[in-house]
């Protein structure tokens, strides 16, 4: 098994360029790298010059951070704006605090008005701002209208680049018009119709237009159902809106309605990686950081959670400290203890990224909340019976003490049942109050069945008097 | 804030169906129901009709699991395989089963060969044959070719309908062809040239053909560098190219290069959906299961990751009791060893979510491992020491005893760092073994942080003499 990319012969070098999975291999992005530390330019570029754009920016995102600006230098003329919008945030802006201005304008007049933002948009202001002064007005009031929009919104993805063309043409005239006007994008996969007033009233697959003669109205073959995206809308509304109803391109209203620009699905696809990814790095307190977040970043964005999660150890170990006399008569009751706790959590986690998952996706709403709390409870007592049975009788023959065993047992039934109800609850309840449940959930799940745990094993084990 | 999607009148009613957020209403999916259940079908089919096929798959998946049969009897001419194909795996399996194999292999002869595959690879083997048997030859054996690819494979994702030319030809040759075949798929954006072997040679968006004069040849204006799926690659890899590459639709070859199906993105955006989706899930044990998932098959995905966790439990509880004689003379070291085990894990959760990001994204390989984990290390000696700092004065205050407050200082020290290791290392390692880290890092990570955590702070405890 292996994909086949037909690219220019330089790719045919000794040097395999791609692995099987299709990434950089090892060799070649150390090669490339002891070619420019070796000052042979050349060499570097005659390795680099084949690769697709989205694998050049791959290249300076796995060299390691001391070697990318001169990477940078010696591959200037390959480093054009398809290759920085590929690139990953971190290493982009690292780069790009080496280019002045005017570089970053030049190279930001190349680009979609979408991606000339999205590289533009993480820039400080004083830098932002000489940037745009460098570029061409025109290119400079569509980035500056873009930048107006909030960021992560839909005014920011959109390209102001379309076709729209009137209800009254024929498609006849659609063709005229896209074969006769040369300045006209090529990006594009459905045509919008608009009325008088540049309000879209339906969607044309360029298919349609390729098999309907001349003559045919475009209004006789539009689609006018068409899912309309305001300005102001969350990227991640947007993808969710993309994926339900299988689109390739959308148009962009302004609040009156009219059309202001087009969102097509190629860069949805980044979004929805990304969404996805984070609620993964949320649930696990890792922030949005990735691999090439810097480490003072990381540091920052986790230690927090680092914190919140002390404090919640710290009301697990209040807990414990109330109990202090029932381990000290029966100190195998602190050996046990982290088992119930831990268990537990483990069985909250399952309930919560489940919930997480369909709260984003759209799935959970009020119309089956309730049913999928039932059926938690359903599947958490089938998960506690089974290890609370397992648990309780090994305990019970190990220590030769069925109470402590039944005890374990209760206390482990009880916290998986009430790590089921938290694992829903919460996420449901913060995504209630408006706060995203993938980003604190965990903190909260984990007090719950932290705490809980420790309560119910320490607390049964002191009132069936096993310490006595 | 407000989505426009402009639909038929009866959208307009007095009852609206979807939230600010597009989700259909719990009042609007009530009412529904109760007009299924009072026997009133046309009045619920009056409601439905309006909605896009998306949403009248959304409405299945919030009803209740026992109003699905009767609703689907009552919006039997709603139930076409456009909403099958958008419908919940689990919401879908159940309706089938009520169906006739007779009434299957109609709605799957309506749909494009992967929208019917997903319907079908999902049944029993007697069902699936008898489902087949009832088909028109022509969609059986595309349907059992595509089948006989492994699941999640390209060749399950294909579609067999597209357009393929001969590179020959000149851009009205196909414009021709477009119009006088009227059976063709409207369901393109590209279209494939191929040379007399059927083998693709390269691609042509739309947008090209219809601004470039009738005379000019496709092999002068199509794109020859192109991705090209084998037929036997993983889903996964389909939806990493789609992504990489930006593309909207991508040839799919056989072991010999032979042009044999077309993917298209808005199956992929699916995927990627999904596949990051998963992550999650197999991140927290929860297996692949969502919230349609029957009770009993998330039962037993789950109670499995349980009990491997109550198996790393017990050898954290084996630690502890080495220290029985220590925590016997000083009981306060109970109630704070969970303090460290819990951070710990928690610490090796965010750089293990990290990592499992990264690996699935490929954007960490061989070429930058060792500067992850440095980087791991980096960021884990900041968190150790913040929170060494915070813990260990807080205890020296606290409990009045300064020794014990380095005990746990140096304890949490040690066992956030052997997490930042852990959590680098695990997914790396299980994924060398060609294992999914996202399936089983977990465990592994937490049995590492809990018994380092007991380890660490029992066993300093007692070389220290604090119990003495």
């Amino acid at each position: 098994m292996s994909e086949i990319r037909i690219d220019t012969p330089a790719d045919a070098a000794a040097e395999p360029s791609h692995d099987q999975d299709d990434r950089l291999t090892p060799e070649f992005v150390r090669a490339v790298i002891d070619h420019v530390e070796r000052g042979e330019a050349d060499a570097a570029r005659a390795l680099v010059a084949p690769l697709h754009p989205a694998d050049i920016a791959v290249l300076f995102e796995l060299a390691p951070s001391e070697s990318r600006r001169p990477l940078a230098a010696a591959l200037a003329d390959l480093l054009g704006g398809d290759v920085l919008a590929e690139m990953n945030d971190w290493v982009r802006e690292e780069l790009m605090e080496a280019l002045a201005p005017h570089e970053v304008a030049e190279i930001a007049t190349q680009l979609d008005t979408d991606d000339a933002v999205a590289i533009i948009e993480d820039m400080g202001e004083d830098e932002q701002r000489a940037v745009l002064r460098a570029m061409e007005p025109d290119d400079r009031a569509a980035i500056e209208e873009a930048l107006s929009y909030p960021e992560e919104s839909a005014g920011r993805l959109m390209q102001r680049d379309l076709i729209a063309v009137p209800e009254h043409w024929a498609v006849g005239d659609v063709l005229d018009y896209l074969r006769r006007n040369e300045d006209l994008t090529t990006d594009f996969w459905e045509i919008f119709v608009v009325d008088a007033g540049h309000h879209p009233v339906g969607t044309c697959k360029l298919s349609w237009i390729l098999r309907t003669p001349r003559n045919i109205a475009v209004s006789d073959v539009m689609q006018r159902e068409q899912t309309l995206i305001p300005v102001d809308m969350d990227q991640e509304e947007v993808a969710l809106r993309f994926q339900k109803y299988g689109l390739i391109s959308a148009a962009v209203v302004d609040p009156n309605g009219r059309l202001v620009g087009m969102i097509t699905v190629d860069d949805i696809v980044h979004i929805i990686q990304e969404e996805a990814g984070e609620d993964i790095l949320r649930l696990s307190g890792a922030g949005d950081g990735d691999i090439n977040e810097p480490v003072l970043d990381s540091y920052r964005s986790r230690v927090r959670w680092l914190i919140a999660n002390l404090g919640t150890a710290l009301v697990a170990s209040t807990i414990i400290g109330l109990f202090e006399g029932t381990i000290a008569r029966m100190v195998a009751l602190a050996t046990l203890m982290p088992i119930v706790a831990g268990v537990g959590g483990n069985a909250g986690t399952q309930t919560m990224a489940v919930t997480v998952r369909a709260i984003a996706t759209n799935k959970l709403t009020q119309a089956n909340t309730v049913r999928s709390i039932m059926r938690e409870i359903r599947i958490a007592l089938l998960n506690g019976s089974t290890i609370a049975a397992v648990i309780g009788s090994g305990v019970a023959l190990v220590f030769g003490n069925g109470a402590l065993g039944a005890v374990i047992a209760a206390a482990m039934m009880t916290n998986i049942l009430v790590a089921g109800l938290a694992g829903v609850l919460v996420p449901v309840t913060l995504d209630r109050m408006d706060v995203d449940p993938a980003v604190s959930s965990s903190v909260f799940v984990t007090m719950v069945t932290d705490s809980m745990g420790f309560l119910a094993f320490l607390g049964l084990a002191t009132l069936a008097g096993l310490a006595g």
